[in-house]
């Protein structure tokens, strides 16, 4: 299910490909976020366009709008949302967790008013399962507790006990309903925790591996806390899940983050920041931001970037510029679609690199180039 | 300049040929508003699948931003929007008269203070001859005073004989400065005003068709009069205007609108509704309306038509519903493809049905088709 094709002799990097019931994704993969059943003013050709392998779906949004009983007359996601490729769900946790009103968490799950109209609702492992499986996801995230940053020791222990619960609950359930999508089997991803903790992040991913996932995702990041705590969970975690599964972080990140998750063992990423930067006229460049509101940009006749998507071509900054100024849709529709290309593009050049024994000067080269990694904002 | 290729027997419908410095244009034709430099959610590339065979521009917004002087050195509007085919701009006139603040019309030309930023401004006949020779349009319109509804007699006369003045100067600007565009002249067309008044109506256009133009406008329509007087006021007005000369009804209209218009002689129309109803969610269907937020929708899952537009096929109705309810980006661009693609069809069917000699049926079904020409919103 998943090949691990080259690796990386100077780092932990790798290049990989993961079988899924709707296709083959190449890792590492940057995943487009489709929040509410849609990548933020994006058509799906543009994706195709774009070599989108797998886009995400938030099970939380859809829950919620349209909710399952229209995915489930519709056939599922990919049909409702006129999808073909792979789309990994997340198990609406974190969405709960950040967004809804008045939360309870307790041994069976989290009891919570959605944020839309307020109406009670209860997420639990099974529920969430079951949810994605009425989705057709082709990767499935198992239920878990996002724990907040920061937190003591014991709350974090305490937190990804919980979570180790809940995936024995998922795990129970999947084995129980052997969800089907595209044709083939659902495949389910558990996620690591344990907050900035060695010990912790180590006993989990040690449990959850003995669990026997296709794939393993590593949760609890970019929620505040310091970059390098960031990648060293990445060195604590790596090492301890098999090497002949994909590795997933979830909700990052900036493009030398990446770069560096990548050198520590990561697969697969999905972040909104291209889709929400673009909403605030800002496009990725490899010498950083650039903001197009700038005055900079009144007369400038050049593209965003010469190696833009060949959709942007022909519009220069001045005019985008302009689009951003009068809130003009095309504006947003060509910075979203620059700042994927940008994304697509990184991961692209890793696997090629890494395929080319080169990943070490890939990387020097994309840190160097970004002034300060500090100056984007996080996720 | 204008072929008249055909004329329905049983109307005033004509089948004609345009041609302009950026290409020809077959009339009847369906220009889409391009107000500030972008037909709004819409890509060029979308627009050339569209067929899009010209599109409007607004001089008052894009003379406020981004400002002549980013046009002028951008190289003209069509190469800042990276738009190479036919362009009309409108003389700024009705939106100054409809959204510029503290207006003040005088002999010379009309004071305001611009809707952005209260910043006083000055246009008059040169002026707006002047921005459309920077911006580069394929047919300039001459500023004129859009009279409001409902007025005098004495008002009205007043008036237009203010417009026929202006057109006078228009004219004499234009003689001196002959400005180019894509290689060829620009094109200026006057605008016949007179209100709901047969004598002025008439006066106006003789005066203008005096003055000899290669293409003549019809203003002042859809600013509230009921649709009998907009229908008159095009029998009055047509018989007078040359037949070898295009003629331009401005800001209209509904579907049967269009149809009865172009049976009475107009052969250029341009109107926001295609795209201001899309951002309702709203779609043109043969039946009529069809507004994708009620809850009839919600598990309908057939495409807004059948004969929808290539890029909307695949997406249904509930979908587009849910995308609408969550304010999606896709859902608006959808829905204004959509309705800008049944725009092109009505126009393209009404050409060939001239061609074809069966104008009367193809009339007679639109209007039947459409329960009531009343249940759509007047643009």
């Amino acid at each position: 299910m998943f090949d691990l094709l080259a690796t990386d002799p100077n780092s932990s990097a790798r290049r990989g490909r993961l079988t899924t019931p709707h296709g083959v994704i190449e890792t590492p993969v940057f995943m487009p976020v489709g929040t509410q059943g849609t990548v933020k003013a994006m058509h799906p050709d543009e994706l195709r366009s774009l070599n989108s392998q797998i886009i995400l779906g938030n099970t939380y949004h859809l829950w919620v709008r349209p909710g399952m009983d229209i995915i489930r007359e519709a056939g599922g996601l990919h049909s409702f949302m006129n999808w073909d490729r792979p789309i990994l769900t997340d198990s609406g946790g974190f969405q709960v967790f950040s967004l809804a009103k008045l939360r309870k968490i307790k041994e069976e799950g989290c009891y919570f008013q959605n944020h839309v109209d307020g109406t009670p609702m209860f997420l639990g492992p099974e529920t969430a399962m079951e949810i994605q499986a009425t989705l057709g996801s082709d990767i499935a995230m198992l239920f878990d507790e996002c724990t907040p940053w920061p937190c003591t020791h014991d709350e974090a222990k305490k937190s990804m006990e919980l979570t180790l619960r809940w995936a024995q609950r998922c795990r129970e359930w999947v084995d129980q309903n052997r969800p089907q999508t595209g044709g083939g089997a659902q495949l389910h991803f558990p996620i690591v925790q344990g907050s900035t903790y060695q010990d912790l992040r180590e006993r989990c991913a040690r449990e959850l591996v003995a669990m026997d996932f296709p794939g393993y995702a590593v949760g609890g990041l970019s929620v505040g806390e310091p970059e390098e705590d960031m990648m060293r969970i990445a060195e604590w975690t790596c090492p301890i899940l098999p090497e002949n599964k994909p590795r997933y972080a979830m909700g990052l990140g900036t493009p030398p983050q990446i770069v560096e998750l990548i050198a520590r063992g990561i697969d697969m990423f999905d972040c909104v920041i291209p889709t929400r930067l673009a909403r605030n006229g800002t496009a990725f460049t490899h010498e950083g931001l650039m903001n197009l509101r700038n005055a900079q940009y009144a007369k400038d006749f050049r593209p965003i970037a010469e190696d833009t998507h060949p959709m942007c071509l022909g519009f220069s900054r001045a005019y985008i510029r302009h689009l951003v100024n009068t809130q003009e849709v095309l504006g947003l529709r060509l910075i979203s679609l620059h700042n994927l290309h940008f994304y697509a593009s990184l991961t692209s050049r890793a696997r090629l690199a890494i395929e080319q024994g080169c990943f070490a000067e890939f990387r020097a080269e994309v840190i160097s180039r970004y002034k300060s990694r500090s100056e984007i904002p996080e996720s």
